[in-house]
């Protein structure tokens, strides 16, 4: 707008934070703030409170690094969830996916905060493996699922942490390989073919 | 998730409510409500403090229909503005866009609310054509570019406009219709074709 103003500066830096959201761009910031204008006091005013009340109350989970307004979080404090199945995840967004999948209703999580990548300087001091093995060692975990992603630092975590409960009785398991659900055997890569043949069941 | 928390209400009230902004769905609206957990202090904090602020402080320009924070708006008390050219547009998103592509930087704007539309029982009244009348009744406006939607209520509301200002000295113009710049003539709708070959110019 080559420094011309055309709405007050409140609203033009309301502009450039939504614009940093992913999955808003400039231009969509631009129509998000528009809609959240027409709809100030529907939209604008309960996201502006709901903000505010998430960033005073969010915390980390001192147990498994989910991200909630309480800690222990809902999740590590639902007795139901009490069945000594933990499954490793890289990220909190990880555990929420998997959380929506419902597949494994009654687990408990834990959460790395990352993948090891001597690369960028991670180490596994920079990651939740030392209050894993805390909780491994404290009793009660049956089954670790790792559920890493399926990269080369994903791997590399998952044997760095096998290593490291080598000493305990605790079942170490990982997510299948194979073909997505509703994928197309076409445009899968040769690893994935590779290692859904390999881990052929009975029909 | 069938009645189970996995987060405080807190979070799942913001995410309920970032869905509702466009460009954001159910589940780009989680991903957004973690990166912002993820950011809080620098992307969660200010953006819920941005909102705040200009749901307290927006307000429509009394003189134009802008959403501003300041009445009248900052456009409408720029005095390099005061030049006599007032573009009619339908809703404020338009005024934005038309100031984005600053093809015209030096003119004023009236923002109608809309069309008229009989069928949504939209008449006259629900728009502010009244109050544009007023403003060229007052003086200092030599040309009215009507800047509405190519659609048949927004011609409709073009002509009834231009009737209601028969009277004035004032010139109303309206935007050309024609093939849009970048685009291809194969994808293009019979009727634009048809008005691009009808205001053909000189090469």
């Amino acid at each position: 707008m080559s420094g011309r103003r055309i709405a007050g500066p409140e609203i033009e830096k309301l502009i450039q934070l939504l614009a940093r959201v992913p999955g808003l761009g400039p231009r969509s910031a631009r129509r998000a703030a528009l809609q959240m204008i027409k709809k100030k006091d529907q939209l604008m005013g309960p996201l502006a409170e709901a903000m505010a009340l998430v960033h005073e109350r969010v915390t980390t989970c001192s147990t498994c690094g989910n991200a909630d307004t309480s800690d222990p979080c809902a999740i590590c404090s639902d007795p139901r969830r009490q069945t000594g199945t933990v499954i490793v995840v890289e990220e909190v967004a990880d555990l929420w996916a998997l959380e929506r999948a419902a597949a494994m209703p009654n687990v408990l999580y834990h959460v790395l905060g990352g993948v090891l990548s001597p690369l960028d300087g991670i180490g596994p001091d920079d990651l939740s493996i030392a209050a894993l093995v805390d909780r491994v060692h404290a009793g009660g975990i049956s089954e670790l699922i790792l559920a890493v992603n399926a990269t080369v630092e994903g791997q590399t975590t998952a044997h760095y942490i096998t290593d490291r409960l080598a000493d305990y009785d605790v079942a170490v398991t990982r997510l299948a390989h194979g073909v997505p659900v509703g994928g197309e055997l076409d445009y899968l890569d040769d690893g994935t073919l590779a290692a859904a043949l390999k881990s052929r069941t009975k029909f």
